[in-house]
């Protein structure tokens, strides 16, 4: 569908982008504008960035988004716009085979430009769905919980066990096999056994008195919140 | 060490901890006391339960908790006691295999003590490490930490991306490659843009107003807590 791309923005999603579409035979030009004509601009640059960058682009051609938060009218005067988001986590210490598997987020104003945001999340790898622009602030907000948030947890689970002089690392296989056994909730809540749930209000209290809301918050959201599935 | 074990409890642990055993050639019975001799009782009862059973078990057996919180004091009158905690979520949809990998927290007041479940632990396929009495608690907070809040913020993104119209599932290759990319930071919060999780608190205020204050537990959380490794 294009047989040129050009990608600003050489960061974690700009570099993945750029080697899978050279990977898929697509011509890829890298850097900021003025550039060889492309048929499509794909700006990876920081939200921040994304609204003057795109002023930059010269007028007619495609311009698209990979920022999950960004509305598409940031990408004015641009008309033939859309955007696609990789729901997953990047790094520059892995290859475009990192985009394989995952969902995206495509976002587009008409049916052509849907089209074309399809294209470009096949074409990388992704398994695209659509999203409306007025959703795609609590969109990310979902994204931020079950990425950022899994860090949090992990930085706290090994403070924890390191306080308690266990290795921290030793966290680890429990939290992939929670994933691995589709999220099943074994444990004191899930049994409703809230003295355990006392007892550790009672040591966070003493030992790591900065963490007694963070666990309280998330003790009470396991209680209310119904299984996802 | 131990040529016949007895396991009271069949549910997630004493299954998978039975398995094991008789696949590593140990004699194993299982069920309530009265029961033929056997070296060591394993307690695989709900925490409310251990004290109790433990005064069915003959004087003079080796017992031994898998419980990650109740003291070993639960035992009395037995002397001759341990525990070890496979710190791993356990299905009975799985067999001993799922205790592979996984690593124990083993509690003992004597070397003897402390030999026999390092020999459990290690029989069982688990990787060990000492945790003291006291410190039990503080660990199997940090265990709920890791585990079960895995799942709770999985239900939660879910939530928020079905809201959003996006397929619920979508989060998880997510989760899962945040924890192959060892728990490294990306998003805004490592890059320091508030405006990004403003926006996240303004949408979820008038989206899901029930989840302002675990998101707010959540990001703060995400700024204090230093680096894990």
């Amino acid at each position: 569908m294009f047989e040129s791309v050009h990608v600003i923005g050489g960061d974690r999603a700009g570099a993945a982008i750029a080697a899978r579409l050279a990977e898929r035979g697509v011509a890829v030009a890298i850097g900021r504008p003025p550039i060889p004509e492309s048929e499509l601009v794909i700006l990876a640059v920081p939200d921040s960035e994304i609204a003057e960058v795109a002023q930059e682009v010269h007028r007619g051609r495609w311009v698209a988004l990979v920022s999950g938060t960004t509305p598409l009218s940031a990408l004015a005067p641009h008309k033939r716009r859309f955007a696609v988001h990789p729901l997953q986590t990047l790094t520059l210490d892995r290859g475009p085979e990192q985009l394989d598997g995952a969902w995206a987020a495509i976002t587009a104003e008409t049916a052509g430009a849907r089209r074309r945001a399809r294209w470009l999340a096949e074409t990388l790898g992704l398994r695209p769905f659509e999203l409306a622009d007025a959703d795609r602030i609590i969109y990310d907000a979902g994204a931020l919980v079950g990425g950022n948030f899994v860090v949090t947890l992990y930085r706290v689970a090994s403070r924890l066990l390191r306080d308690a002089g266990a290795p921290p690392e030793a966290i680890v296989p429990l939290m992939r096999r929670t994933i691995e056994n589709d999220f099943d909730l074994d444990g004191p809540i899930a049994r409703g056994d809230l003295d355990t749930v006392d007892a550790h209000i009672a040591a966070l209290e003493q030992r790591a008195p900065d963490l007694v809301p963070l666990y309280r918050a998330l003790a009470d959201a396991t209680r209310a919140a119904p299984d996802g599935s």
